[in-house]
């Protein structure tokens, strides 16, 4: 099978091209350990996962993408940010902007041509659709239809002012004076795991460092502390909004452990993420 | 840069042939930076480092070995099983036997045709040279000139039974009834940094299954837990021989975390230790 590795903000990915690679297409069943293989160091390639890049009835293209246990994902930024960096530079689509079909859902995307950093980085844009504010769309228990921003909240012995956000996946928002001191090990699973979230949630510090710039540290649901988290940055942007700590409307940059993400909440309500996307290898399994 | 992907028994490398690929032959001074890169599953590959194959004007191949930290390695055991697969596999080899040169000395190793389990995997036996087993050897404190078999030391407040090998490296073996049990995570560190062993030592629990067959689990030093030590399975038979646990000159299997080694100490005194080494992918750095 022939593959493509690549990343978004680190968050990497072996990608199997299906469109016109009957020798990538294997029986349904096969994918999950599939994934399994080549994604563990040891004996495989080593990766967060693999994406299927096929075709669509409903979009320009369909992703698929299983994560290292082999698990099927609904949705992933950084995974889509490559795969749409893929389709474009193999020449698949017909623009700059096309439409991807996921598990989750279909996205907009829009590749730069003319911006990139090296001969390999592109900017890809994502449009992550409008967030969810109410606390029934979250999920989080109160009054379903109150919006939580700047809310007390103990967890713990902690009392803590929090923003809830959803972007598909639920979302805490804590703002700091100094993201770095965060206790995102400590605190994280006790807010995750708080009665307040009947499907627990993601945890984010942001810190801001101007009207259109600020850092942010992530404790994932289910994942712990990672690198970067795409739904979790535009979620502390869209809170940032919420509570007047950067410019409406405008690009706001996002300080991340793996690298930068450029999110714009627009006029319309949607949520649009540009970051980058590289490759890292090409070539073929042998097994 | 194109690469090739193997392991033995997990230990997993990037391989660049420099034998006929003058776009493999790099500046001296970029190859650390270069392992550092391609072993960083976040942004690289993914590997254990990065191994380069050329021409050696004292053996038939020259192999070099860099770490995932960049710094270069004298030698190892699986990484020699991927590396003599290779170039047999790849027709450099003028027959089953040939030499390498590595950091630490020339080597022998012998490639097995016909005995493969699939297609990709093949058996290589590597001549490991003999054991040494005065304390000086080792090093170890106390008379330079007795052998450390089965002695008792305290460690901590626990006292241990340890018999000492050198094989290239230190190593101290525990005999054990339940390796599973070993409780290589609290002592290993302790034994490590013993003031017995000035160059600190390899900590190694073994447990006879049989006149021919032993598990062995490792503590590195500097490493930790990992899945498979070449010379710590070859100490460990040594020190099974010596304490007349297994049978003397016969190949005596021994069960790793990653997988099966076959090693015999032979009536020349020589440790020879035979594995698999298997491909995982070929294909090219896009950077």
């Amino acid at each position: 099978m022939k593959f493509t590795k690549m990343h978004g903000l680190g968050n990497n990915y072996v990608i199997f091209n299906q469109l016109d690679d009957p020798g990538n297409v294997l029986e349904e069943d096969r994918y999950p350990a599939l994934s399994r293989k080549v994604s563990q160091i040891n004996f495989g390639i080593g990766s967060d996962g693999i994406i299927l890049i096929g075709s669509s009835e409903k979009a320009d293209f369909k992703m698929r993408i299983f994560n290292e246990d082999g698990s099927e994902a609904k949705n992933c930024g950084n995974g889509l940010r490559c795969m749409a960096k893929y389709v474009y530079d193999h020449g698949y689509a017909g623009g700059r902007n096309f439409t991807i079909e996921t598990l989750g859902g279909i996205v907009s995307a829009e590749v730069e041509e003319g911006r990139t950093v090296d001969d390999h980085v592109s900017f890809v844009t994502v449009d992550m659709g409008k967030p969810g504010l109410q606390k029934g769309a979250i999920p989080m228990q109160g009054d379903p239809e109150a919006r939580t921003i700047d809310e007390l909240h103990t967890f713990g012995e902690q009392l803590l002012r929090i923003t809830c956000i959803s972007m598909g996946n639920p979302h805490a928002i804590i703002f700091t004076d100094d993201v770095k001191a965060a206790e995102v090990g400590r605190l994280g699973p006790l807010i995750e795991h708080s009665i307040l979230f009947p499907e627990r949630v993601n945890v984010g510090w942001v810190e801001v460092k101007g009207p259109r710039e600020i850092e942010y540290r992530v404790w994932e649901r289910g994942s712990g502390i990672t690198m970067a988290c795409g739904t979790g940055a535009c979620a502390a942007v869209v809170a940032a909004s919420l509570n007047g700590l950067v410019d409406l409307y405008q690009p706001i940059t996002v300080h991340l452990p793996g690298g930068d993400l450029e999110i714009i909440w627009d006029e319309e309500g949607h949520v649009r993420k540009r970051g980058e996307a590289a490759y890292i290898c090409s070539g073929e399994l042998i097994a």
